[in-house]
């Protein structure tokens, strides 16, 4: 069964009148000042497609707000082969609150207290269906509105015992930590269409920082992919439209370089996703 | 500073003919039957005084919606003495999402695969009004809209590993495992008012299952209080009004009874906090 998305390339936008829009694109990249196809309904789920256009002024994230995001742990296999970690039986999941969400090109401001900063470059999922008790067999397709491009900002210093209590969440959880965008790309967009593995479009990942390469993975290496983690997440529970999935980061975060290579203040950190677009946000600490 | 709540002792109910209220109760045991004056206005930190009379038929969660529960773990000085765990220097804090929120006297409806069923009897805090970089030294009162009693009902198989990758949240955030109730009742109250030490009223607390004490405790024993809690929580991150802080469970969860006594289909757990009511709410597995 397909995903039934009215969209294929999604963006939430301001025109030149401060007015916000979702509309449809041609192109994920430079997306500024391009034109767009608006649609009607504040709700990606419930659009209604026109033909009036608009200029986009600027990219806002995807979604006004979530009801939570759920961000996923150690789920690339060769970064827990590389790291001796034991594979994990089940995701380990943790939150990200609404108003951690920032705009694809928004500023994150870091407190000065939110020290031990990193960057990590995820594929994220949208839900567009409530969701409880997926089983698995079932097909994850209905459920997803489609695909965007997250940095889940954490600071390790939070994260780290004897803060944390072991806890990822917190260090994780703060204001604006979690960038998303630029579009919401649906399973049925051409360019992703035929690279779906159980509910993953298999695609390239790139993280840079003031354009130095630092993650390089290909999506098709994560371990648990959409119907572990919705069966995981919605046993019991109900998964709102909505939600946000960020299914994890690859190897090459600022954690584990020797010394640990933290974010500073006015680092640029670009997340790329082929087919899904860029991300870019500078840190701006005090 | 005084909290800023127009409300002695609130509660939120229906009617005999299902109209939704919030209403000032002149005790709150033995809430339904009784009359409540009403307030207009649908969010407890913006209620209007009026003169109309309502009959309780049944009593609501205390809020429509929450933004979040945050949860406090390992928050009891004899608990954590007993367990002869170090004494944490920082709060333990996981969430709870939106789903999670039932009525004082509701059933609460378990997954057959949530096992290990697990009642944690907890002074919880609502927040009314909008924090964010809260420091030692700033009253907690201004941010105080009440208190309520909470379960923070838990899986302790979902909360263990190799299911949880040590995170807390998930085993606690299945729908419906944070009931609340059966009121808010605020700083000002005289029943608390000449209780509060930094921002927690020192009360008698009681769980009992199926009528049997299984826990007792009085929030006195709480290591930390509001503004430390505040001051972790807040620092870079905004805590939304409305927003639940479950202070934490003192000892004599079923977990550590040896053998342990889970919660089991049918069974009915009662909190009871001094001043603050009852909340009663039937296990229902299957």
């Amino acid at each position: 069964m397909a995903s039934t998305s009215t969209f294929k390339q999604l963006v939430r936008f301001q025109d030149g009148e401060g007015r916000i829009h979702y509309g449809e694109v041609e192109s994920v990249d430079n997306l500024v000042g391009q034109t767009a196809t608006i649609y009607d309904g504040e709700q990606p789920w419930s659009l209604v497609a026109t033909t009036k256009k608009a200029t986009i002024a600027s990219v806002l994230a995807p979604l006004a707000s979530v009801p939570l995001i759920y961000g996923v742990g150690l789920n690339y296999k060769k970064h827990i082969a590389e790291a001796s970690f034991p594979t994990p039986e089940f995701p380990v999941i943790f939150t990200k609150p609404n108003d951690a969400l920032a705009g694809p090109y928004e500023d994150v401001p870091v407190d000065p207290e939110v020290v031990e900063l990193d960057y990590e470059g995820e594929l994220s999922v949208v839900i567009g269906k409530d969701v409880k008790n997926f089983k698995k067999g079932d097909d994850p397709l209905p459920y997803i509105l489609g695909y965007t491009v997250g940095n889940d900002v954490s600071s390790r210093y939070w994260q780290a015992n004897p803060r944390s209590g072991g806890q990822h969440g917190m260090g994780k959880s703060f204001d604006k930590f979690a960038p998303l965008g630029p579009a919401i790309v649906s399973p049925s967009a051409p360019a992703i269409a035929g690279k779906l593995k159980d509910g993953i479009p298999v695609l390239e990942l790139q993280t840079r920082v003031n354009g130095e390469v630092r993650q390089q993975t290909s999506t098709g290496d994560l371990l648990f992919l959409v119907s572990d983690i919705l069966q995981f997440l919605s046993r019991g529970r109900t998964v709102r439209r909505g939600t946000v999935i960020m299914t994890g980061t690859p190897s090459g975060v600022a954690a584990f370089l020797d010394p640990p290579n933290w974010l500073k203040n006015g680092d640029v950190v670009e997340v790329e996703i082929e087919a899904l677009g860029t991300i870019k946000n500078k840190m701006v600490i005090g």
